[in-house]
């Protein structure tokens, strides 16, 4: 739009006529004098129709809230008793010359305002297009976008070439009974769970390599953890000496992105009353063992021998963990081969552990990874231990017949460590458009649609 | 990997101990010497095994093409008579002083050499893990980086937020012949063919905003153009002027791809062979009925009053506007409303002609878009006319209740962009793992898999 200043910048504008374009976010009726606040992406602003325009008053009569306006007017200094500190546009208002209306609104369907919403999440989600304007939920994506952009920069500094992994697949390598079927032409084709193989295949050519993808899991669950469709950031680099190194990229890639957030999301953090969780200069490692001898010595509940985590585990460990050493976060290592995925690679001392881990925080899984097997022997003694069948796997296997370095890789969702870093209660809340058994944007039907 | 030296930097070290670790890329016995060319992500360099070292030379007759080895060497100027100029590492090679063996591979399938590779595209996808290992074929997915990255870079410098769209959605708002099914917990779903609708939400509450995200097309097509699975560009903007806003920022968006692409991949280019397509100052913008008349005058053929333009039409109005103004791109705008979707806003001065665009360059097209209705009223009567049935867009029409700015966007894939970019016969080239009616990475057989 011609000449529209954003509201953020009206305050190097003042005594100045300028346009600025945006939504009516507050409306005040004061006998002769109209006020409203006006919202665009940048900020508000306090916009008042004085007496002496009539013309002015007689259209702010008309204007509710959420009209889209384009207002002409002179930035004015307030009186000093009017002066908002520490607020933007504190300082100014905004004195209207004329009113263009651009788009008018029907009456809102709940109060919208920043202290008044106060929204069941089933409403919210009901409602999604028009709750997007809410400066809450705005914050969350905020955050997610930077969450998403400083992954995708870490990467990029530390040499890791962007693909795209694909959304079909051919065959479900793993499982498939949470895989979603897709009629492809008469065939059946499924969505991805993982990017897993395909990113290995890109590292075997590339080096390093990331994607930033949709997966989907058609896991019938209903919780406040479960979606089907999810952002899934995912990384592989070659050239390891140990999984230490896998360990270690995946820290500063976390701690990057904590940094990020702090330095870009700090409105948003207030908005939402979040605080980060600390990351100390060297995460704790423990092997599964450790941390199961750990609870066990702390709380007497013997886990020892177990095969992998409960949320119990998960819960406690990082408790003891913070109280030892501050970390919110820590990595957990070594899960029983046999109970992990097939490309995951045994320790070499100690076979029937892997060099598998998760790195926790605030007593949930934050990442995983770990290294891979980059042999192509050990690699089909393995699909044929699990039981696999070898020709759902062929293009994988192919790249590992021709020289792959020892590797590893990790992966997180997007929508889980928003969810995390801004103690969201339900993961739908970190999801723009949420996908999960019971509803596609809209609640489902029972005999569908 | 501790130490390691990529080989880009090797000329650095010149005289000193290096490790580098890489693939073997092409392999020379000479008698008592053996050569090597080493690949690792950033280059190549000529590793040499000089007769004295005789454990060196015995190791390095075992070496095959695409092992991978972790090699300790020194960094040695080459003698003036065997410096090749303007080559990365022409005046150096590495005298091996230990090979350690990282990873064997077989003997390759095929010729992999810069010069000897010369697949039929269906080898090569039959082969994709494997082939992405070729310089030509790195060189294009190098450039869709660049693509996707340089987008991106140019929506965040113009305050576009980035979102994610939803891959799976619960109608088909528009037609619904050519949409994947997806079974969802018995209940039916589709994958999305485009996020124009999710977007126009999203822009309703931060006024501009855009995706990289995938979209899906079933069409029963397999030509050099059709892919199943998209990565769609695409972006929208609120508190325009006029539709120009919109060609403006597109045409801005391509001029920065382009300069991002020269910047970043000159050498790509080279290795492609491709030339960039020229972007004058202010690209040539003609109404659909312009282009029908211009190419009526020029070449006699009559399509004056079609509905819209076919190939021809497009390869004769690029030629012409190439020869009037020396542009390789063109924008059309103006097509008939009734054939077009029903968000696209009609002229208010001949409203059976819509501000939609296109922009075509090289005979083909690389992006549409144009201004959308933002009135509701409007909205749901074109709903009506198109014989929509509104509960299939109850979320977008709801969010154009309450007060929507004159807005607009485009959109374009990043494979067909790449692919004209670099003068590719196949959009399967600029797909790193595509999709079609017959391949999911394999060849699709008949009865399903």
């Amino acid at each position: 739009m011609k000449n529209r200043i954003y509201i953020k910048d009206l305050k190097d504008h003042i005594g100045k006529e300028v346009v600025v374009a945006g939504w009516v976010d507050v409306r005040r009726d004061q006998g002769k004098m109209a006020f409203f606040d006006m919202r665009d992406m940048t900020g508000k602003v306090q916009a008042v129709a004085l007496p002496n325009h009539t013309d002015v008053i007689e259209k702010s009569k008309e204007v509710r809230l959420e009209w889209v306006l384009k207002i002409t007017g002179l930035v004015n200094k307030r009186p000093e008793r009017n002066i908002k500190a520490g607020v933007l546009n504190g300082e100014i208002e905004l004195e209207i010359l004329n009113i263009e209306i651009l788009s008018e609104a029907l009456p809102l369907p709940f109060d919208m305002s920043l202290d008044g919403y106060n929204l069941e999440l089933t409403t919210e989600l009901d409602n999604r297009a028009i709750v997007l304007r809410q400066p809450k939920v705005q914050a969350v994506f905020k955050v997610q976008e930077t969450v998403i952009d400083s992954f995708r920069e870490f990467m990029k500094k530390n040499m890791f070439f962007e693909f795209q992994a694909p959304a079909i697949t051919p065959a479900t390598a793993e499982g498939g009974a949470e895989v979603f079927q897709v009629d492809y032409f008469g065939k059946k084709a499924y969505l991805t769970q993982s990017p897993q193989l395909y990113k290995q295949i890109v590292m075997s050519a590339f080096e390093r390599c990331f994607s930033v993808n949709k997966v989907f899991r058609a896991e019938p669950s209903s919780t406040t953890r479960h979606l089907t469709e999810i952002v899934s950031l995912d990384a592989e680099m070659g050239f390891i000496d140990s999984w230490m190194d896998v360990r270690d990229m995946a820290e500063e890639t976390v701690r990057y992105i904590l940094k990020q957030v702090e330095a870009k999301n700090s409105e948003h953090l207030k908005t939402l009353n979040a605080t980060l969780p600390v990351m100390i200069d060297k995460t704790p490692t423990l092997s599964l063992r450790e941390i199961q001898q750990k609870i066990f010595e702390k709380y007497g509940r013997d886990v020892r021998g177990e095969k992998d985590t409960n949320p119990e585990d998960e819960r406690q460990i990082c408790e003891i963990i913070k109280e030892e050493t501050g970390s919110d976060f820590v990595f957990v290592y070594g899960y029983p081969t046999r109970k992990k995925p097939f490309y995951i690679y045994p320790n070499p001392e100690e076979p029937e552990y892997n060099e598998g881990m998760d790195l926790l925080c605030r007593g949930v899984e934050w990442l995983s990874g770990g290294r891979r097997i980059n042999d192509y022997k050990q690699l089909t003694e393995h699909v044929e231990l699990w039981k696999m069948d070898p020709s759902k796997v062929k293009m994988f296997l192919e790249a590992f017949k021709y020289g792959v370095p020892p590797e590893g890789g990790f992966a997180f969702g997007a929508e889980r460590i928003t969810m995390q870093l801004l103690g969201l209660k339900n993961i739908r809340e970190a999801s723009m458009f949420p996908r999960d058994m019971n509803r596609i944007d809209e609640k489902l039907n029972s005999d569908g649609y």
